[in-house]
């Protein structure tokens, strides 16, 4: 019998192509999708139900969890309707798109799936280097929330928080996408729109830059391909 | 302007002792309770509230935030209608009670709420000593998920997690509970039913205990009270 790995698959680029690595190291994958009242949640869903069928994930292995208090918190432009997505790109400032603290639930959450299964192994598509400029998104983080999980789990093993992808480039997550044949058609990015992707938020800019510096063309539709 | 202090709240006698604590140290509350499927649920809400009330905690300040997943989850007698809650004592083990990580995760959103507030400050009313047995009520995983916390969120200060209980006896929380007025017949701390506190599951015995060892009637109804 394969192993477990509990993948968090919000079906973006980044965490479809960890789901693809996590299959390819021969896990046997329970998907974790989040509703936490982003802008793009039935779209996300559409996505997260595609991949997970390309992936050939058990039904009773897809997890669609519900946490509709994000919204109730806001202070993002992701769950908060009085605050607009921005579109003029990156600073050096934490993005008022970061939605407090939401890696840390999302991890505690996929601990409590990891424990039910008694995996060893959950996989999340955090990107540090080239990435969005998110707190919950870095090494240091990762490692804080691996001890944080260890110490309160009632795990007799060492569970280990995979992060393929943190030290990649978008260019490098473009290569490792069309090496693992990723069916990247079926991937959503946009934190703005369901449709066809704006083109111009922070997360359709960087996958944009990507793909152009991977030499490659994206495969889904934008509005504003212009950049 | 006081400071702000985000309080973890069940409504049992530890967690609301912790509130009166917090309230005490002219702390602000945002008062924070979970329905995560938990079979007294019910009955938490009704109590999370009588306590709001009695603290005189702003109607806005009060977040009952409902994880419906835990009963997806299950793997606990306190979520999964499936395990019984156990009613013969504690042993060495880590009790079927346990929730898999659920201080993680309500730790975790606390820290939502403590960047929404510009809180540094997140009150648990966990106890490591002689408590439930639980992994996630140690010293050892505060210390982690504080890391974690200050890690991950985006603020400027440092979050601590105060645990003011976390070495106490219950025997030294009864005798806390009462200097500080705490309204304990307004408290629920049984696992297993809604009306009258069954007495005999892991939580009343301790609480029972607790009174018996500090020389006072505790201030709610038992069906069997003969322990």
């Amino acid at each position: 019998m394969n192993k477990v790995a509990i993948v968090v698959l919000s079906g973006g680029l980044d965490s479809t192509t960890c789901a693809y690595i996590a299959k390819n190291k021969g896990f046997d994958i329970v998907a974790l999708h989040f509703n936490y009242g982003q802008k793009t949640l039935n779209k996300e869903l559409e996505t997260f139900r595609a991949i997970c069928d390309v992936l050939d994930i058990e039904t009773k292995k897809r997890y669609e969890i519900d946490l509709p208090f994000f919204t109730k918190i806001g202070c993002s432009a992701l769950t908060d309707k009085d605050i607009d997505v921005p579109i003029d790109g990156l600073d050096d400032n934490i993005p008022i798109t970061y939605v407090p603290f939401r890696n840390g639930i999302f991890l505690s959450i996929a601990t409590a799936l990891a424990i039910k299964y008694n995996s060893f192994d959950i996989f999340i598509g955090v990107v540090s280097e080239d990435g969005s400029g998110y707190p919950d998104c870095t090494k240091e983080f990762i490692k804080n929330q691996q001890n944080c999980i260890n110490e309160g789990a009632n795990t007799k093993h060492h569970i280990t928080i995979q992060t393929p992808l943190i030290d990649k480039t978008k260019e490098q997550i473009v290569h490792i996408a069309k090496d693992l044949s990723v069916a990247i058609s079926k991937t959503w990015s946009c934190y703005k729109d369901e449709f066809e992707a704006c083109g111009v938020c922070d997360s359709c800019r960087l996958r944009l830059h990507g793909f152009k510096k991977a030499g490659f063309k994206d495969e889904i539709k934008y509005k504003a391909t212009d950049i």
